[in-house]
This record gives structure tokens, sequence and C-alpha cells, in this order.
């Protein structure tokens, strides 16, 4: 492919919106041609706000628009599988938010579709593997600055909404290992070497969101994850952080430890009054990986221009679901599971 | 009790030496009468710079010593609870490092015997509680300062010894659990309100030292532990950081969250130069621990010159080891462990 | 003016090639439609990389460049006042990076200048205003978070080139306080409401560059402003870290004190390993100001399509240099200099 | 001397009680025989609280205590001189608290009267030579760490008193600068390896305690110091702060820049809950340096006892208040100060 690429949307809700402004505006050698939600004020967002040339009410519209080169899905974790299949047999490039679904059997129904179409890249929005500091992690491990590593522990923690308004969507959400815990999954696996997970075990509570039981689900979790060759990850997800949204992440390795993102910092301000020291944490994950996202439309970008593969495979994807099924599983029926 | 205690110590290696500077030093309000060690080397070091009157070869000889009210024994842990039991028989205060005992019978053996002499104070050495940051911790939480707290996650790290000296002492110890995560054991009950375990699981590996695999012990271990009424602990121990010891909990509330010992600096200074911006961590847990050490013994002796009971309790020594046994299960059979 | 800005640049060196990228690609409403720049290989990575349409040898065919709305001026201190009067007289908007100049009469003339076309925006880029950690301070005094504030501490320090290539180029840059500390005096203004200068003192050391000593300049100083109302100012300047670049100022109020920049980390990666714990602080300024540059051009282009009037004035320019040039008085005569 | 040393106080003011604390109970190899105060009541605290077994109401019957060897002096500023002559006449070793005195000449009368007494030890107490972290930056400076210190950047801050209560004793503290800022002064002169000093310039601002006007003082001051040589130091000094002591040195040297003190923390406690990230600061100088007035007993002690000459001289504590005085001029006359 020479010169600029053909991009449509899928998706315009809070986080679709933000990848077609970035899509939009800041991603040299991308056109966003095209993009498509079922709401017609989204629709008009997008033309009004981006310029975007053409909406349309539907994917299968969207798939349909003329020179499209490649579609971005911010859509409902439930369609992913049957979009990105679409977009595949459309002979579209495929750039799909995560996780890639919250089933395996469809995991590897995409993967065996994407073999049949050996030249359209397919990658999952695994973002924290773009974001600066993970990057600059990883080249430390990969160069063998802390040894061999061999345990990661890692955290995402979203501040707590008062309002309970995530609870309507967690049945739909996977729990909190499926729909959280991914990330820290994918990121154990990429800085660990990819090692194959062996067994899991988690727990979990309701501290705050009672609603939560109707489905199972829980709005803190601890997990532990085994992989051969003795590695090992242990995992905290939560809803309820007073204080603002966290990632964080320890490897430890046989000559040192690296930890990305300890002081969830906010920026460089550091306020000292009556209430002590004090620095501001951010509010969300966004503002923490805001420049993540925008690397990694960039990096899927270059890989359409370059004819490269992106770094991240579907194999990553479908693995982080398949550990994250266990994860539940092991919380729900309250035992370990093998893999 | 009015006046000056007479305390007795038991076991001047590395930690009993310390135990017994600070006895003879810096404790207002109690005297170094005697002194008790199989090794004549160590006797005459307590001799010569402590000036302690009177030294015996064992601790029948302590116990018999002439107006002696309490002693510290800082012994090998299988002995401890005989120990215990015929100091109490003898008369005399306790003060015993951690653990109690490897062995749950032995320690229930101990409760019973302190329960026939009302009047004679014992505690075990959980040092941790007497750190004025932990006690910081303790009283904000207790005070409603983060809400209900609910999670504990803990960590003891101590610096790589590539010697692997220790790997000796490794079948006597217990296992990584019960030699060192009996410690964040402690703190998570006490911090959490002394809820009642239910289940655990732990998972261990071999980083470095494969010495270990002899006795079914592991250089890293992590552990999960759940509590009655919804709270939960994650535990994390290693022998083999490359930076030096840390200690450091995080306790989660639905208000907020404490830290202690996040960042293990050994003072106050700050280097930066080629090799970036740095502080030096400390290289064992004394450093760490040292004031904590102090705090501790003053408050034992307080304790027994104004007949008050100490905080902490052999029952709270009790739950330590059960559940550091059932961590061990957990990581001998791998499995979930019900308590 | 409606719709898009079409911007033309002159000065396509290293600090010029970033600000034309931000204007080739990451501003929304802005076109980078000409650039100019003696050297034929910058025009022509113009052309190439950025695909800019059109290039100029001088600046003159640059404002002649048929609908070009304003003029981006990153050429060296010495040609700005003449460059910005000519853009005024050719009807441009002008956006010129700092210092106006190192002439206080060269400075007013650009001032009078400017008001006689009032339709005409001119900001001098004093880019830290815009950096989102010195705007949360700033609104935070300005909202009164910290009382009345009185006196700033401020630092700008760069990684030492051991090459000594600055050095060449000192006797053009008007000595260490008129070329790095204007930042810091310009902030100072800000963070304190623009308080009247009274008096400066400066003095500075070699501690390494000793080709310096020949233009009268130093490659470390150390300054105090006083200003009227009580106000004071302590600038440090240095070409010689060793760790990297840093720059952190702390406003001090009479209920409490903010420091911005405290850490000068390079993002959140930690290490610990056998130096300690460790992070890695930013090279140079950019990696500090990046975001900061592209918010100051936004901030710019916005106010040309909206009519706004830039935050940061010409007057604010010219303080900036007058007490520059008192400060280097005060170094150079070795006195108190008033104001 | 051999063995014990007995050691005699006057002044058992709110530091007084320190000291005597600290040589009643925790320094080995001294014995607090005598106390001296002009107030009943606190010598009835001696005698209750600690066991002192003489107490006089004026130092002439301190220094006739049979068996004296050593006294301790902390008493009002401007007796220093004085009591130190007439102890040393008396034959006695002396440590006194800083300054030396707030009058040159007074320093140089003292220094005469010790030089006729070469087998008498003198040390006045500037504590933060003797603080970890301090002694750590210095031994790193010392071994070459950042190659050639140059530069000295050191504050002082002490909590707002609200009521001001300090203001009363302004017109015998000497000012701002001979009062708290004598021991950054200090601190530069030995981590730059006693420089001579060469000229000075302060400024000031009363913040918040106008009634200092009366005297000619200040809540905040800032000054420069030049040492012969290049060498130059930066110091600041506060009574506003909102939030809690601080003491922080920076040392800058040709390879790298060293820190202490830079976070100010009480303990190792964070909390993070709706204000933010917090650590709480140190209240005051006590709680910081609480351990150092110790070690800096014990050093003193130890000297004695091995008949070592204290690392701190005579000399260095008339240099403070020579430099100390110059600052008190340079912001009472507007000027700056040759020396």
């Amino acid at each position: 492919m020479s010169g600029i690429v053909n991009v449509g949307i899928a998706g315009l809700g809070r986080l679709g919106k933000r990848h077609a402004e970035n899509l939009a505006q800041r991603i040299p050698g991308a056109k966003l041609v095209a993009a498509c939600s079922p709401a017609a004020e989204e629709r008009e967002w997008a033309t009004k706000a981006l310029g975007v040339p053409a909406t349309y009410a539907d994917t299968a519209g969207l798939l349909a628009h003329p020179g499209l080169d490649a579609v971005f899905l911010v859509t409902p974790n439930t369609v992913h599988p049957g979009q990105i299949i679409a977009a595949l047999k459309a002979g579209k490039h495929v750039f799909c938010e995560k996780p890639l679904s919250l089933d395996l059997d469809e995991c590897l129904a995409v993967e065996a579709e994407a073999k049949r179409h050996p030249t359209l890249k397919v990658m999952i929005g695994y973002v924290r593997r773009f974001d600066a500091s993970y990057v600059d992690a990883q080249e430390r491990i990969a160069a063998g600055g802390i040894g061999r590593p061999f345990i990661v522990r890692s955290e995402t923690c979203d501040m707590n909404d008062p309002s309970g308004f995530f609870v309507r969507f967690a049945p739909k959400s996977g729990g909190i290992f499926l729909d959280m815990s991914v990330h820290d999954i994918d990121l154990a696996r990429w800085l660990l070497g990819s090692p194959k997970p062996r067994r899991v075990f988690s727990v979990g509570t309701i501290a705050v969101h009672q609603g939560l039981a109707d489905c199972g689900d829980v709005d803190n979790g601890l997990a532990i994850v085994e992989f051969d060759g003795g590695a090992m990850a242990t995992i905290y997800a939560s809803r309820t952080m007073a204080h603002g949204h966290e990632t964080a992440t320890e490897i430890i390795g046989t000559q040192g430890r690296i930890v990305v993102g300890r002081d969830g910092r906010m920026n460089e301000v550091e306020v000292a009054d009556a209430h002590g020291i004090r620095i501001r944490t951010t509010p969300t994950f966004w503002e923490r990986f805001e420049n993540a996202f925008l690397r990694e439309t960039m990096h899927f970008v270059d890989c359409l221009r370059h004819d490269r593969t992106p770094g991240l495979t579907l194999h990553d994807a479908t693995e982080a679901t398949r550990i994250g099924i266990a994860l539940r599983t092991s919380l729900v029926e309250r035992r370990a599971v093998d893999l």
C-alpha cells in the first residue's frame, strides 16, 4: 500500500470518539473517510466535528464504502468476532478494541478466518503495549536488564463511580477479570516472554456495588497465574478506588526489578499545605494512556503502509481471553483451574 | 511490679545481640541482669561489651537467676514452645521472637500454659506492629480514615545472598511462608480487624537457589488468603531481591488506601548522576525496623511495669502460624486449603 | 478569520523543524503553506518530509506568499525584532520564539509597531506557560490555593555537553541569564501576578567550560530578583548537569506551596537493582515540554481563528528581557542592580 | 579519661530537656550527674523524671559539682560565650548549642580561651553534621562521588505558628539568618570543603508576621554566598510554611548532584483518597533530627573518652556566625557585603 490509508470507524461511543479524533487529526498517513454508528447524533458529530465525508448506520454500509482500506472496531465486545470476520471477508485490514471476544471458540474462529487472508492485518488494541513506559520496560527486560524475569505483579484499578452506573453493563462484560484484568494478563505474557499458562486461581469480593451479585461478579478481585517454566503473575483489579485510576506493573527478575506506573500522578504538580504533601492522580485510564492510544494507531497504520506485521498477534489476544475465562471460572467455582 | 524490670536474655546470635544491646543500654526501666548462650564467646561478649553481671550456658540456669522478672527468648524456632512453658512455670514474664512455633499443637499448648499463669505476660515479637509507620497506618484505619478496610497486599523481600548460606537452614525454617510471610499474615489480620481466615492458596518458584528443592521450599512465593466477611490478603515473599530488603504493605478500604513502606529508602539522600536519579535501599530488615525493635521492647517492659496487657496476644501468634502452615500445605500439595 | 489559518514558518533548525512538524500534522485549524530557510537541504526537508507546498530562501519571499495569514519565527535571537516588524508591516500575525530580543530598545520598538496593528496578534513563545503542569499550578494559585504567593524558586538546568559545542554560540546568546533564565523570570512574573521588578543580584561560576570566560559568561549562575510589594524570586541556571535536563519551579504562598517538575522523570519506569532504585531523567527540554509546544501553537492558532488575545503579551516578553539584562549587568559588574 | 563521663547540663527548656533525656538514658559511656536551671520546676523535673542526683540554680554551682567532667550548655544564645569561657576556666569539656554567639568578637574570645586549654574539648552543636543522611552525603562527596562540588542550595523552613509566639524572641535571635540559616551556612562550608567566604547578598520579606518589622527582621529570607575558588551557596529560610518543617540541601558537583531531605516525609505512610496521594511531613525539626541529636552527643562523649578531636571546630562555629552577621547586614543595609 502506498501513501494514505483510508480508514473507517465503527462505534462512536466514548472511546470510539477518541479513536475517531486521532484518526481524523493526528495520524500522519491515515485519512478517516467514513464512520458508522446506529445513533444519528453520533454520526452527526462525526460529520460536523471531524468533517468525516461519509457516515453509515450499520457496519455493512461501512464495509461497502468505496476505497476503504481498513476498519477500526470500537464496538461492544459481543459483536467483535462477527465484525472482524465480516471485515476480513470484505478485504479490509482490521483494528479492534480489546478483548477479541469473551468466548474462546469465537477467538479461534477469528484466528482461522484471518489465516485465510494472509495479506490482511488484524490487531487487537491492547494499548498498554504502546505506552512509552511499558515499551521502555519491555526493552530493558528483553535486553537482560533485570536478568531472567519470573514474576509479574500487575494491577488495574478504576476510580469508584458512586452512581454504580457500570453495574448495568456487568452482565455483558464477562466479569472483572475478562473486562479489566485481560490488560494485566496480556502485559504479563508480553513481559515474561509469552510463556504457556498452566493454572490459575482467583478470589473476589463486593466491597461497594452489591448489584454485581446478581451476575456473579465482584468489584475487587485478586488472581494468581502460573506459567510453564516457573514464571508466575499476580493480578489485582478494582472498581472502587477513592483517589483515581491506577495501572501499575512490577516485573521481578533474577538481577533486578522494574516498576511501571507506581505513582499514578496526573502531572508534575505537587502541593504542600495543611493536608501534607500531595499529588493529584489520573481520574481515568484516558489521561494515563492518551499518548499510548495515539502510538498504537500510528503503529497499526505504519504496519499497513509498510506491510509489516503488528507486534501483537491474534494469538496473543486469544491467550488473554483464555486466561481471563479461567480466572472467571476459578472465581465462580471457587477452585484452582488448570489450563 | 514497681520500678526496674530485671531481664534475662536467652540467645545471643545476630538478632539476640541487638535485643541485648537495647535491653542493656536503651530501655528505661529495664536492667539486663543475665544472659544465656551455649557459645562461650557469646557469653563473653555479653560480659565485656555490655557488662551483663551473670551468664549461663543453658536456659535452666538463666531461669534460676535470683531476682529475675522476665526473659527474652531469641532462640531457634523449634525450642520456643518448650522454653516459653518452662519460663512460665518458673514464674517469669516472657518475650519470645516470632514465630511462636511451626507446629499448631505446640502453639495451643503454650496458650494453655499461659492461661494457668494469668499474672504473667507473654508476647511474641511481631515487630512490625511497633513500627511508627505501621502504627500510624493502623490508627488511621481504626479511626475510619479509609472507610472499611477489605484488602491487604503485603510483601517481605530480602536482598539476595549469592552465597545461598540460608539454604542450609531452610529445612528447619518451615518454608518461606512460615519463615517470612508470617509477618505479613500478622499485619493483614491486625489491619483488617482480626477476621477469621477461611481459605488460602499459594504458589512458588525457585528463581536462584536450587538447593531449596530438597526440602520442598522456594525462594519466591505468592499467596492469597480469604477471610470471613469478604476481606482478602495477597502476599509476596522473596529471598532474591537485587537491590535490598523491602517490606511494604497496602491496605485498601472503601474510602481510601494506605501504603506503608513503598519506597524502601535507606535515608534521605538522593543521587543524580549518569545513572539517573537514585536512592539507596535498606540492605536488611534491621535498618528498616531498628527503631521498631526498640519500641517493641519498651512496650513489653511498660506492660510489665504498669501491669498492662500487651497489644499482641498469644492467639494472634497462633493464628499467624495456623495460616502459615496452610500456605505451606497449599504450596506443597498444589491445592487451595480450607481453614 | 474563518476556517483554516495559513501559516508560514521561518527557520528550520532543530526547534524550527519541531514547530514545522506540529503545524503540518498536529494542529487542527492550521495549514503549513510555506517554509523559509537559507539552507537548501532544510527547504528540501520541508518539501519532502512534510509536503509543504512552497519554500523560500528569505523572509521577504515568505511574507509575500499569497494568502499567508501568519508566520512562525524560529530564527536567531538577533533577527527577531526586524522580522517581527517586517511581518507586521506585511499584515501577518506573528508567533516568535523567545526571547523577543536581547536589547531593550528593540523590544520597545516591536511593542510600538504592534500597537500600530491592533488587529494583528503577536506572541512570544514562552512555552512553559502552556505546559499542563504549569497551567495547573497557575490556576490553583489564581484560585487562592496557596494564599498569597510571595516567593518563586525556579531552575533551568541542562545536561552537560562534554564537547562544549555551545560555547561557540555563547557570545551571541546574551549570557546564561538571558538565554536560559528568561524562562524562569517569565514564570516568576506570571505566577506572582506580574509584579514590577525592583532590584536584582546575580553571581556565577565556570564549573566546566573555561571557554566561556572569553565572553564574560558562566556555566552556572544564581540570581535573586526583588519585586515591588515584597515578592521575591531566586533562580538557578546550569549547563553542566550530569543526569539530564531539569526544569523545576517552587511557588511559596502564605497558605501553602506548589512545586512543579520536582522529579524530572523521563517516564513511569523505575528500576531497582544493584545501584539502588532509579528513575531515568529527561535528556533535554524537548522530552519535558513536547506537549507544551503543541498546546502553545494550538493556543496561538485558536486566538487567530476566534479573534482572542493571546495570554502572553509583548510587554511580558519585554519585561523578561529587561530583568535578564539587569541580571547580566549584575553578574558582570558584580553589584546589585536597581530597575 | 577512662570509663564513664560525668556530665552536667545547663538549660532545661524544650531542647535542654531532650539533651538531658539523651544523656540520662541513651548515651553509653555518659552519666548525667547534675542539672542546672533557674526554674525550680525544671530542676524538679530533672530529679523526678530522670533521677539526676544534683541540681543547681546557677551555672557557677554546676561547674563546682564534684567530679564533673563536661557540661552541656543549652542556654540562651547571649550567654553562650561567657558560660563556655567559665567552664573552660573550671577545667570542663564543653558542648554548647549553636550558635556560638551572635557577636564575632565574642566568638574570637572563646576561641582564644579554648587555645589556653588544649586538653579540653569544645564543640558547638551543629547537629546536621551528625544526621545519617548528611553524613552519607558528605562521605560520598569527599569520595569524589559527584566530582568537584561547587554549589550548595539549602533551606531551613519552619511550620508557621499562627500565634506568632516567636516574634517576641526575635529581637534577641539575631534575625532569621543568624537564627536559622547558620545551619545551612555550616552545611555549605562543610560540604564544599570549608572554602573562605568572599561576599554575600540577602533579601527578605514579611509574609505573615508584621510584628517582626519592629526589629528589622523578616519571616522569609533569600541569600547568596560567594566563596573563594568559585563555589557558591544559595539559602532560603522561612518561618511560615503551611505543611511542616523542611530541611533540604542540594549539592551540585561537576559529575553529579546529591539532594538531602527532599521529601520531608514524617514516616513511611502514604495515603490515597479523595484528596490525592499524600504524605505527612515532620511538624518540627525534632522529628527530622531526633536521631542526629543522639549521634551528636555520642560523638562528643566518644571524643572525650578516647581523646579525639571533635569533627566540628570552634573556627567552624565562628565562620557560621561571621557569614550570618554579613547576611544580616546585607538585609538591613540593602547591599552586597564583602567579607
